[in-house]
């Protein structure tokens, strides 16, 4: 059967010419056809990846409204910025410098309040003290004569600039100044080579110093007042939603997956769920930029300037320790090595009970975070969790009965009912790591009354010199 | 006995005055003396922590002299720059704005070559394109009268912004154009509100953008010509690197802690070495930054443009996921529950053979990686892993022999030689953990099977192309 193409070949179009002959009319198969199909697929190909990035951008904004929030904040403040360019008194005030202004506002605001306060402080400070500087180093660079200014203002830079850049690779600097370090060299740099050109460099200097507060302070206010994201609350909602992640994943793995699908081979549902330890695994290096910025933080909410802030990296510690143990665990339920019926249902019951009793105990822990309380029943569940354990142990040592002494014999099992060795292996690997699971969480919960204690104690020490919390809130609330 | 104080308290010093009677004089043990001693207290105190900073600084330089050279370097290039200041045909060619090109060697110079690259290019990019746009919006803004014309630039400076902050949240954008969307945010604020003030705005972009293609110039020319540091090769240098440390800590594990403590209960001494995974554990961050810099890296060195810097992100992956099982392996070794002595003897020479076979399968790979070759003999490792693996499943299946399958009867170990179920636990559990562990191995062995094909592939596509390494190569070697 010839093919719709071939048919379509055989036909010809001819036209009938002036000159009585006629002419084939080619159809566009050449290079122009081609070249127009390839772009026709390039567009459209194009066109598919511009919807599916503004889905994805939808969709982001629409699963965190707050992100949204802020694009709106950064375009409030600079709108409001730009108003010193449009009044007149005010752009005289700062003799055209206006710009720096602008500047400040665009690389100063951050997300969350924390970030935003380390940026202008350190950019405030850090403009003050190489503003200063400078000056210096521009006076005593014009008493050494037209000749040597270059050099010793060049000297200066080159040495101050190594310094400040060598300092921000020392970890306690780079916690703390890293931004301020970078402004250093900045304004240092400009301010004493504009000494070489500008001769109100007084002026210069002042300028600067007075529209970077201009800007930092408008930051600071909409920041504050305008639905403010304090990297304190997100470091504690977070420590808080890991919790109860881990605390799902032991107990629904164990639930639907163990119970189900390893003990009893079926197949588990809700794998997203499940999958949540791998947040806590993955969750490092947030919780360490949260808990820096959340130092610059005054006091918020419930947290007073000076939280305990350093204590949720201890809790994050304790909680991927014990998802490391989880991750082997998944590996266990997963592995080949499927362990046999009548030990499965030996272990299931004591299993169960040590997954959810640690897992009711890190829920509970969770509970403790998100009040800031010692749990009244946290001693409770820690010994329901031992008695579990210690259940599983007996069990445990029960299991030997099970077993078949010959390892050669493996077609007795089923007339005696016992088992080779070879099978209780997978599922006393996954009863040693649920009770190495069940260790970690009593680290963590010895962190998480650590962290109760010293904010217990941080809220008295504050409430005896003064209250401030008052006045923070009051601030919030307008 | 009077103690010390006592003894001093009972002496005074009195002083004959004029008119004959005397005065007591005081010790100064009074808040004088107080504040002195706590003033002194405080200066040493500092004193010694300024000291501690110092010495911190200086061990950072001198374990990592590349950091020093990375600053002599931005000194170096600052200075080179404030030489625009200096001559006077090139201060005049840029209308006073030198500052600019100080700002925009400040702000862009990076440790890594990659990072200044990317910083460079998005600050190029984002300036011509957020200057034209401004401009655009200029003219329209001069087109709809004075009075609507700062709420138009208001109003585009709004949703601009705002849009470009949105933008900066999403994950694609964000990786390779986050400094960028800043950029254009802040060029765009500036041009388009200068518009308003400044007649000569084309002369601002024009000088905006020339000063800063000054600077970008000459930080590239400074950072790859003066001891160049690739992010591709220091990612390379780290993967490999890590993979070092898992095959030490693996092997040395075993070696020293399972094979002395834990099968023969002595102490192990190179606890440094042995914590290496940890470093495996920890590197994720850097490991996706670097990647994200390597990709903006010319060809340098055996790397092309385009070298599959994302296979490294898998490998990386493959290795945690071996540390973790590691981790658990940790605390399997550290247990409490020790095994019995007559098992762990059974045992100790399979487990053995599996870490140091799987050890050697690692190093073998960090070898292939580093030479960026496929290994003539890792498929060799892996089946000695494997028969490692067999022999230690044969050995487990024997274990059976020396169990004692009463569990009541525990004091019959010493006169039968059989172990009770419970004192088998932790090396079962230590076996499958290890089991588990060269698993994992072999998916690692995978994805650095990937890599060696992958970028063998893009040699040859780019050999085919073109030449570009040559001239990389002359340029670093300059």
């Amino acid at each position: 059967m010839a093919s719709g193409k071939e048919l379509c070949e055989g036909v010809e179009w001819r036209i009938r010419v002036v000159d009585g002959s006629s002419e084939v009319l080619v159809p566009p198969t050449g290079p122009a056809r081609k070249v127009w199909l390839r772009t026709k697929g390039l567009i459209s190909g194009l066109g598919m990846k511009v919807r599916m990035f503004l889905k994805q951008a939808w969709d982001m904004g629409a699963n965190d409204p707050r992100k949204v929030i802020h694009c709106i904040k950064v375009g409030l403040a600079l709108t409001i910025v730009s108003l010193v360019y449009f009044m007149r008194p005010l752009y005289d005030g700062v003799g055209g410098n206006a710009m720096w202004a602008i500047m400040t506002v665009v690389v100063v605001f951050e997300p969350t309040v924390g970030a935003t306060l380390y940026k202008c402080l350190n950019r405030v400070c850090a403009t003050c003290l190489a503003g200063f500087l400078a000056v210096g180093v521009h006076w005593i660079a014009s008493q050494s004569g037209d000749r040597f200014e270059p050099f010793v203002v060049g000297a200066s830079i080159f040495i101050l600039a190594s310094i400040a850049t060598f300092s921000r690779f020392i970890p306690s600097v780079k916690s703390m100044f890293d931004y301020g370090a970078m402004i250093f060299i900045l304004t240092f740099s400009i301010v004493a080579i504009s000494g070489y050109r500008v001769d109100k460099l007084f002026d210069l200097a002042h300028q600067r110093i007075s529209t970077i507060i201009i800007g930092t302070s408008l930051c600071i206010i909409v920041i504050m007042l305008v639905c403010p994201i304090w990297s304190g609350q997100e470091l504690h909602s977070l420590t808080v939603r890991n919790m109860d992640k881990l605390s799902d994943s032991l107990d629904g793995w164990f639930r639907s997956r163990c119970v189900r699908q390893y003990f009893t081979n079926s197949n588990g549902e809700d794998d997203q769920k499940l999958q949540g330890y791998k947040c806590v695994l993955s969750s490092k290096a947030s919780e360490e930029s949260m808990a820096n910025f959340a130092r610059w933080e005054p006091s918020h909410g419930r947290f007073n300037f000076r939280h305990p802030w350093k204590q949720y990296l201890k809790i994050g510690a304790s909680m991927r320790s014990c998802a490391y143990c989880i991750e082997a665990l998944n590996s266990c339920i997963n592995s080949e090595n499927q362990a046999a019926e009548s030990i499965k249902k030996h272990l299931s019951t004591s299993c169960l009970k040590v997954s959810s009793s640690s897992s009711s105990a890190i829920k509970e822990l969770a509970e403790s975070v998100k009040k800031m309380n010692k749990s009244p029943t946290i001693d409770l569940l820690v010994e329901e969790m031992n008695s579990a354990l210690e259940e599983l142990h007996n069990d445990l040592k029960s299991l030997s009965h099970l077993l078949n002494p010959s390892t050669t014999a493996e077609n007795q099992i089923s007339a005696t009912g016992l088992v080779p060795f070879m099978e209780v292996i997978p599922v006393v690997t996954l009863a040693s790591i649920l009770i190495e699971i069940s260790v970690r969480i009593e680290a963590l919960v010895g962190s998480v009354e650590e962290l109760v204690k010293e904010s217990e104690m941080k809220d008295k020490i504050v409430a005896k010199e003064e209250k401030p919390e008052g006045t923070m809130k009051a601030l919030q609330r307008v």
